[in-house]
């Protein structure tokens, strides 16, 4: 089928989700049956409003340059698609005449490229839709792991483990830290922190999930064990962790003389500062919480290798499925048995757009607070080289 | 003179401190006049009660690895020395036979040092104190910049070029993003922002600095022109940043139904939150908030080259200058005319002891929003390597 492509960039960014744009691009360029190739600007909403760009015009200097940017170069959205606007859509494809439909994305974003293609279906106009997976937070069905976690995974480890070491050192002043992650329905990336630890004193201690209900009273025992123990506590907590009745932590009332106000009602809190507000009042340590916000998402010096590899793969797997007549999947990544090497495969899109995919209960300890070996083994070939700092032995000078 | 040596590593770390450390070992080592090499647990703090350790008996290759290890590995604190505690010092100073005495530090530490060194004068023990320069800040007297500053400086300006692309392709989200580095009373470190800006729609737009005040109708006013004009708007603060009248932005009122809390009374808020929270209240957009906190004092991955190599410099010419029988100055860094290359000076430990370095006002803009060309002449030569990601060329596609 000849016609043209097109390719949008949707959801939060990731520090390698250009690479899968790059990757299809660099797939589709040359092929007969693919007459040009356009970018959305913002995604579907752009597209809507008739904003297309030309990437066959990008020079392949420019490409291998975008290839190692982070975010989304074309711009991205969060416009979940209504039905009344697919007419308007059908509109656009015709006047372009796309017959290569291509969102690099979450579970949204597979949602919108499934009703599209079924809505030409529908009417008539033949159309290839296929999905480029992407999500820092790792919880998209039907695939092994998502491009854009491994780089925001080694970000979140690496961030851990100095931090770790700065605390550890600083233990006369400060006695704890809490590190937020981003991920507001599944601790793959606050988990992923585990990476940096390779002896018990280090950090981190303590990584609560939102998979898990967070239970103030054991927190507060475990922080205060571990700095009995090390001198130090080092907490990771990804942002959607909850209690056992599903109030987030970040809107926990304090406990202050101010009449229990609500943090999380009045906007702009987090679950790391009422972690560490907890920790302070209560155990009467000085402490400090990190939240570097979707820092963790656009790192590209910090990026897994394997990661900006497999997001490239995904981008011209995508175009070649295409080509071979498939539509309505997305690729994804299929662990294979053994050693870790990428492996790719397919799921239908109508899957990933109605399922999510938490951690599962074998990758967190029966505690709820660190994740398992099992994990730990699952995510290690996915993420970037971590420093192992190590300790200086401390040896006592001999007696003058 | 013939004696020990120590050395100790005192208030908050960097990336680059245990290069000094190593820098005042490798310089000691082998010298007939140092008769052994020893490091204080924790600073002052240690060394009052005894905790004393062999550096000479460190090996040749975790020197080697210590040197690129963030933090302080012999443990840190904030001691404030008391007068009654100097004599204990000397005690400890005899005991262990120790002649050459090095912090390194910022302006507390060198107060310690000339205390001290005045104490064992009037006490009839000779003892040469020499101080090495450190701090994040950079706003230690008597020297052109300090070691550590550089390389928080790259991890800022890195970081703010990062997240200000995503910020452009985010636009559709979310309008700004607040970044928040530390600095109680110095801006240098949020003025390193403007390093990562290359074309004037490139982030940082907006920097607030403790040494001007903060204006919040300036502010909201010029957020909202960059917000037309650019789409998005990254604003950089340091942690200390006031309004004229002393009162730090992070202990600002709200302006909710709440009664007119104070955050900052209630610990555990931040000025990057402060303003978060008064441009999406005022301007009714969506932004987000980014407080690394100590991160940026930690990240060996990206420490600058040429400050791991003057902190390196540092500490072995404090202890080359105290065998040649100075005693009572700080090693210094002095900008020579013409090409930045590195040059050592001294300047007496009373007076760093007494001064502080606030940004010069030639490096502020009047506005009070941004620093000048002059302060990023200044800065370029410290820090790293900073990528240049530059834009896509949206190119319109062909009439069909």
């Amino acid at each position: 089928m000849r016609g043209n492509a097109i390719i949008g960039q949707s959801g939060g960014p990731t520090s390698v989700i250009n690479a899968s744009l790059v990757g299809a691009v660099d797939a589709a360029r040359g092929v007969p049956d693919i007459t040009g190739i356009y970018g959305m600007r913002f995604a579907i909403e752009g597209f809507l409003q008739g904003a297309l760009v030309d990437l066959g015009a990008q020079s392949p200097a420019r490409l291998r340059k975008l290839r190692k940017t982070p975010s989304s170069a074309l711009g991205s959205c969060r416009h979940k698609l209504k039905d009344e606007e697919l007419p308007r859509i059908l509109e656009m494809l015709k006047k372009y005449d796309i017959r290569y439909f291509f969102l690099v994305g979450g579970n949204d974003s597979m949602d919108t490229i499934h009703r599209v293609e079924a809505f030409c279906r529908r009417e008539g106009y033949e159309l290839r839709g296929v999905g480029i997976p992407k999500t820092v937070d790792n919880d998209l069905y039907g695939t092994d792991h998502t491009p854009g976690f491994g780089s925001a995974a080694t970000y979140v480890a690496r961030s851990v483990a100095q931090a770790g070491v700065l605390a550890r050192d600083m233990q006369k002043v400060d006695k704890f830290v809490v590190f937020q992650t981003v991920g507001r329905d599944a601790g793959w990336l606050a988990a992923a922190a585990a990476l940096a630890k390779k002896e018990e004193s280090q950090a981190p201690h303590l990584i609560y999930v939102p998979e898990k209900p967070f239970d103030r009273e054991r927190c507060l025992a475990d922080v205060q064990r571990c700095i009995d123990k090390h001198g130090f506590c080092s907490i990771v907590c990804g942002e959607g962790t909850k209690y056992a009745d599903g109030t987030p932590v970040s809107a926990s009332n304090t406990r202050d003389g101010f009449a229990n106000i609500e943090f999380g009602a009045m906007g702009g809190t987090s679950a790391a500062m009422m972690i560490h507000r907890m920790i302070s009042d209560s155990l009467k340590v000085r402490g400090e919480f990190q939240v570097p916000e979707s820092l963790q998402m656009c790192a590209s010096d910090r990026v897994s290798p394997l990661d900006i590899e497999e997001a490239y793969l995904c981008g011209g797997e995508a175009v070649r499925l295409a080509l071979k007549g498939v539509t309505g999947v997305m690729v994804s990544l299929v662990r294979p048995e053994g050693a870790y090497r990428t492996t790719l495969g397919t799921v239908p899109l109508s899957e990933v757009a109605v399922h999510a995919k938490p951690m599962p209960e074998h990758f967190l300890n029966a505690e709820g607070n660190f994740p398992t070996q099992e994990f730990t083994d699952y995510a290690r070939p996915l993420i970037g080289k971590l420093e192992n700092y190590g300790t200086v032995k401390m040896v006592k000078p001999k007696a003058l």
